[in-house]
């Protein structure tokens, strides 16, 4: 029932024995806080299925909030930037986030490009079974850079980007993902049919 | 109506038209995102004071969740050390996950010591008007020096612990506050009935 093993320190350090436990949390939302981590290139749709699906988890009465990437980079992750290094702290960063978040009761979607399995996979260990949902949104690089929604693979191809996912650095697709959205292949509709089915049994109270 | 300038990007940048906006959070909470500010001492009764605050506005049926400075080095901020920068790096990120919570339609209450008034004062103008409440959880050097709730006093005289706030380190108190409570002069529900004569205002969404 406890989210996140890691904020577990806060319910098991009863300094005042009627603090706000987690499960008063569940109770009250009628559904458990979960992490679904959303990752893929750039281009693949992670954002756009991630407003998307928090609409239709926000419009069932679910407590839902998207940590979009791109703009936490803008503010908690501002002083960091796109080195191995950087791209690993950032996805501690907003993992760490997120597990408050789930921690609070609340359904977090990530939409990040994530890149290294092994970033990914740290971030799963942290949390209880079954409270860390991973989505590969998959779309091929071609397509993906096709879409190029914000230029950001033509200035890559012009050199204008080091480091670059797809391009000049490296992107390790999930090996077990819980779910696989493949956006090049299926409209939003169908996408998020996929999804809900498997994160509804991972909000169930019982 | 939004809670926090900086998540103002979001709302802003409206790719998908019915994405999830603050004033659907704020209609279907009943009260607006806050960030609720303890500053104080190590000992001053940060932690116990926002956790009983957390359990009246919970209580009453609000959204709302502690961030404790405590609890967040061991995760978040785990990275960090406790040198001036360290220190003013910790309180940007918490303000900014706060802001975060803010910007979800959360009430969140920081205990934080934060002793430096610009790094209070930064966040504060990160925020829109009336968003950030500081509090000045205020008791004596002597008073939290004998409560040591966690022996870290004690340690800090025997120079086992550096950079100590209030012995070897400064705090610097807030000169403006919105509201200050004495709780070497209060006991918990008198406190609570101060904080709450400054927040319900601020919690009011017309």
């Amino acid at each position: 029932m406890e989210p996140c093993i890691r904020y577990n320190i806060r319910v098991s350090n009863l300094s005042i024995p009627n603090r706000v436990i987690v499960t008063e949390r569940t109770q009250r939302h009628g559904h458990a806080g979960l992490i679904i981590w959303f990752t893929g290139l750039s281009g693949a749709g992670k954002s756009t299925l991630a407003d998307a699906l928090e609409r239709k988890l926000f419009d069932q009465g679910r407590q839902v909030y998207v940590l979009d990437g791109d703009w936490v980079r803008k503010g908690l992750c501002s002083d960091l930037g796109f080195s191995p290094a950087a791209r690993s702290e950032n996805i501690r960063r907003v993992g760490e986030v997120a597990m408050l978040f789930a921690n609070a009761g609340v359904i977090v979607i990530c939409a990040c490009i994530s890149p290294m399995r092994a970033d990914r996979e740290r971030l799963r260990h942290l949390c209880a079974p079954g409270r860390f949902v991973e989505v590969f949104v998959n779309a091929p690089l071609d397509v993906c850079e096709s879409r190029d929604p914000k230029g950001l693979y033509a200035k890559a191809r012009a050199n204008q980007l080091k480091d670059f996912t797809g391009i000049s650095s490296p992107y390790e697709p999930p090996l077990h993902p819980e779910v696989e959205v493949r956006t090049d292949k299926f409209g939003i509709e169908e996408c998020l049919a996929r999804l809900s089915a498997v994160i509804e049994p991972c909000l169930r109270t019982n």
